[in-house]
């Protein structure tokens, strides 16, 4: 026999629970996670229910009350103060006390004579009495004295109708057989950057002002002012270690490096270092600790880049050959995809019987780098690693700095995309680049944020990367590259560009390939770094919107509006009291107008009432008062709008 | 760190799978079980993936390869052979050899020259010998030799680009870093009437041929030959234990019931006994064994009826009063839903202190009468009854007496309908009795053969009970009374009837209510068993239509068809190569027509090839050749086709 063999309710089918409890949904502090629960009894007893929920440091339950929905289904929310694992879970309990209430009426109600019922109630009222304070057992203990004498029918019965006794039912409700659902389910509680994001990423190698010249660290401070002016928070750089010289790729990923090629930073380790050490062409690592702390200074956090994988050069390579592929030959494997070839990069294999040292090793990595002050890390490919790596690797690190997040450049199958999510990547990449049509990017973000992906797969959108010029941008068209930006940043809260390049709009691809001609990834390159357009002046703007609008620092707040027009994408965030309402038009060549449904009832309006459409992007006011609202969008003007819906 | 770090492959969305291997899914020996999964590793590595299963009694997993249906999901089948529990998971790993392969492929075609290959798939072929068979360790031996032979370079590519090599990498896989799901799921394989039964349902006090004479079991044998002739395999009877005297209802449940009034069977126990006696006016137990002979002689099975509910008089009143609520008064507490009392019926508390001794009780009044020779109960009203309980008996009287079935008896709310489903019952009455239209009965047919409820849930559709008189027959209209009898046994292959009141078309209402006037439950009744009508005749051809046509012996097998009347009700129903189509006018009162799309692909058909529609109930043939075909149907003629649909 069962050891429930008591316990009455059914608690089961929780929300949000991710593959039966095996994975953590993930908030930011400030959140709030709003628990669903199908809770049932057999029978016609009166149950209740309670969310149950503690920060890990914590060793009480705290509680909220559940109430039901509709057809058994019931509902709770609790907010999320404070960073760290929170658990939850649900409890349900037949209650006998409300049952009898109920029944108390009723049968008040059918005139029945109540003795009895008074007798029942007293002894209900009796069991509440432990769990009760000195002041409510003082006044329970008054009210058991007046049920139980028949003297006092009348006034008893009044008092069972009354207000009072209601409260201490449901303060006091007998949890001797409650149930309570297994498991206990995770939410890990974020900084708020994990939600709220803006990338951008450079090259520090291309960094410098002169022509020629390869550049430094000290460069990148120089261009910190221009970084932060456009709005970002996040500063992002490809590996600065050492490169490897062995099998070193030339300009344009030509197969032999030419004498000077300064190689590709991907094909990590030489005989100067690996993943601990930095390039001497960038400086020494006290150059970038400073760089970190001026960065700082800005507002701006730098996020490395974690690759696993070595160059030929790679200290690892002697040191652990058993983290390596060795051919019969005697020579060790190199990266391939049959028949192509990467001999300047030794994949890890993760399949040896030192996984346990090589795992502490890549984690110490990690540790070395939040030593120096690095709390972001983008993970190249962690498609092509270990999962339980991962899932380990992060847990402990996050363990031992609080705050450290991971961005999962994975750009691969889906179901392996949301397994990175799952074990533990704060913020993943997504198929943003590639969703062009009004159909595509509504069916994506109604994917992302309708779905079981919302609470725990972070979306990062990037209209490019230094691995992607997409074909859409490729023409160099500016309203393209404007809306391809806008919609990054206003769609989902986290985004990122790859600069200088997206912002001066080059798009020189190479030739048939989704990627960019004399790519920084095989060379330095010179920017002109002072130039202004206005694509740089929405990004500014787009981002400064970011900052002070809350309802722009989420992602599943999303709706979107009806407009007939293929070529129109309206879309509507809200948090709070803050509604932003964007439209976008994807037809880069032609004006293109219609009508937009406002959704006057998440705005609190009705029909005629008058509110203010403000563009924050021109600086143009709209007096509307319906439903529907004519919107004409000039590319060649502004493809977009970038509402704030004013109530008057 | 993780015991599972070199388990590179992620098995998760096992299907099917109830509640994350909480409930075991339900087959009936010859059926077979289809499983998917989303199998996947890191990199570009290719995977396997085999269906593991095994009956309870062996202790050998044996499997099935899976094969990728498209994004990840890989899918197997397997047989279920015999009756008890089969254990399945399924497994995944990393296939070196496989990939190594598949790449030599690519670089011979792309010309490179492959003595290193060779000698990679030397060692892999090394690692299959401990595997395989004598004969195949001999065949592998020479393999690696030859590949290990630089002189025989050609021979050796030849042979690695041949199919032998292929049948070994898919016979000898590496399984050392298998992952293997958990956690491993149960299917209860039954025997063939836990999913293809007619029910039978009449009281044995109305058995006599006698007008006012009370019916025996010997009455009932009289009656056998008339059931079985109308073709149903299960006959049900309303509980035969005594009947309380104290608070007895009289007819047409009034309060008091009149001397001579034979009492409610529903209210169980008296003097004479309790669950596990006979009622002395119905016999004894020695004619009620002879009728349970009688019956399996004319190929029908008793089914008995436990209502775990006591009279007043009831022996375990006095003997167990912990089992039952005690009012302050010292009264024992009745059965009530405020205001409204029950006072001959006392419910059992499942919440108090002696609970063990009282499911053992409970469980021995099952054994009991398994013992006497019973393997089905119709349970009354299990939604009132402990959850965990029920989880508990079900599984316990099955391990003792295998094949016993159990129908739940509970209209009630959905989720407590499918948690008894889900906890054991075998089959469960349905919302049938009350989905009437076209779209009513479409909406719930898909809820039950296409959501997760066709795994654990087996429907039992009834278009009465003794207690549901429904209003849409209670104007006694006979194509009423033949299409709601009709679709009970086609759209579902377990159903049953309330006779003789069914086929005899009774339907006086109780005023106002659902239920039957004068109904058996709560006095005796005399019935013309003798009479004969067409709709006797319409069950008895349907009945002996189910018995020949497997497609009609399965629930999950529909597909509704499109018709272009919303008084027409098409489904297709296919099992191997017996189909059946059934098209219902649901219009009793007038004659309708179209056209039906027959599924032609399913039939294996193309347009314009013959096939004949041969109507089982009229004897009437169609010549079709077309996807949609002319149907006519007059109520007052007939107003259902049951086509058996032979091809040419």
């Amino acid at each position: 026999m069962t050891e429930q063999g008591l316990q009455r309710v059914i608690v089961e089918h929780v929300t949000p629970e991710i593959d039966a409890g095996r994975f953590y949904i993930k908030k930011v502090a400030g959140e709030s996670i709003e628990v669903e629960a199908d809770i049932f009894t057999d029978g016609h007893d009166h149950i209740g229910a309670r969310l149950l929920y503690r920060h890990e440091n914590d060793k009480t339950w705290l509680y909220v009350p559940m109430h039901m929905v509709n057809n058994d289904r019931w509902r709770a929310s609790f907010d999320l103060e404070k960073a760290g694992f929170y658990y939850y879970t649900v409890t349900g309990w037949v209650d006998h006390a409300d049952t009898w209430h109920h029944g108390f009426l009723k049968k008040y109600e059918d005139a029945q004579h109540l003795n009895v019922e008074l007798l029942i109630g007293a002894e209900l009222l009796e069991a509440m009495l432990p769990a009760a304070t000195k002041a409510d057992q003082k006044r329970i203990g008054k009210l058991i004295t007046l049920m139980r004498d028949e003297k006092n029918y009348e006034q008893a019965v009044a008092e069972v109708l009354g207000k009072e006794i209601h409260h201490y039912i449901s303060t006091y409700p007998n949890l001797d057989n409650a149930t309570i659902y297994t498991p206990h389910l995770k939410v890990l509680v974020e900084r708020d950057k994990a939600l709220f994001s803006s990338w951008y990423c450079f090259f520090p190698r291309s960094a410098s002002r002169i022509e020629g010249k390869h550049g430094t660290f000290k460069d990148c401070e120089a261009l910190l002012p221009r970084v932060a002016e456009m709005g970002f928070d996040v500063l992002y750089f490809p590996p600065i270690h050492p490169i490897g010289h062995n099998f070193r790729k030339g300009k344009n990923n030509a197969v032999n490096a030419m004498p000077g090629d300064d190689g590709v930073p991907y094909a990590i380790g030489s005989t100067e270092g690996g993943h601990k050490d930095v390039l001497k062409d960038l400086g020494t690592l006290q150059d970038f600790k400073h760089l970190i702390k001026e960065a700082a200074s800005h507002g701006l956090e730098i996020a490395m880049d974690f690759a696993i994988q070595c160059s030929p050069d790679h200290p690892y390579v002697k040191k652990h050959p058993k983290w390596f592929k060795w051919r019969p030959d005697g020579t060790v494997q190199y990266a391939e995809n049959p028949p192509k070839k990467y001999q300047d990069i030794l994949p890890i294999n993760f399949e040896n019987d030192d996984w346990q040292n090589l795992w502490t090793e890549l984690k110490s990595i990690l540790d070395y780098w939040c030593e120096q002050g690095i709390r972001i890390f983008r993970v190249d490919n962690p498609h092509t690693k270990s999962f339980h790596f991962w899932e380990w690797c992060i847990a402990e690190v996050q363990k031992k700095y609080p705050g450290t997040l991971f961005l999962s450049e994975a750009f691969t199958k889906p179901k392996v995309m949301k397994q990175l999510a799952k074990l533990g990547y704060t913020q993943s990449y997504t198929y943003y680049v590639w969703r062009n049509t009004k159909h595509e990017l509504i069916e994506y973000m109604n994917e992302l944020t309708q779905t079981e992906m919302k609470d725990y797969f972070r979306p990062n959108f990037w209209p490019n990367t230094h691995d992607i010029n997409p074909y859409s941008l490729q023409n160099g068209n500016e309203p393209g590259f404007i809306t391809r930006f806008f919609m990054a940043a206003t769609l989902s809260s986290n985004y990122g560009i790859f600069g200088p390049v997206y912002e001066l709009m080059y798009h020189a691809p190479y030739p048939g390939k989704e990627e960019y001609l004399n790519s920084e990834k095989y060379e330095v390159r010179y920017w002109d770094w002072e130039k202004r357009n206005k694509l740089i002046d929405v990004i500014t703007r787009v981002n400064a919107a970011r900052k002070v609008n809350p309802a722009l620092q989420h992602t599943n707040n999303i709706t979107f509006c009806e407009i007939h027009n293929d070529q129109l994408l309206a879309y509507y965030k809200k948090s709070g009291d803050n509604h932003i309402l964007c439209v976008v038009n994807l037809d880069p060549n032609n004006r293109q107008w219609g009508l937009v449904q406002t959704p006057l009832h998440a705005l609190g309006l009705y029909p005629g009432q008058d509110f203010i459409a403000f563009d924050i992007l021109t600086g143009r006011s709209y007096n509307w008062n319906q439903e529907w609202n004519y919107v004409e969008l000039d590319p060649h003007d502004m493809p977009v709008h970038l509402f704030k819906i004013e109530l008057l």
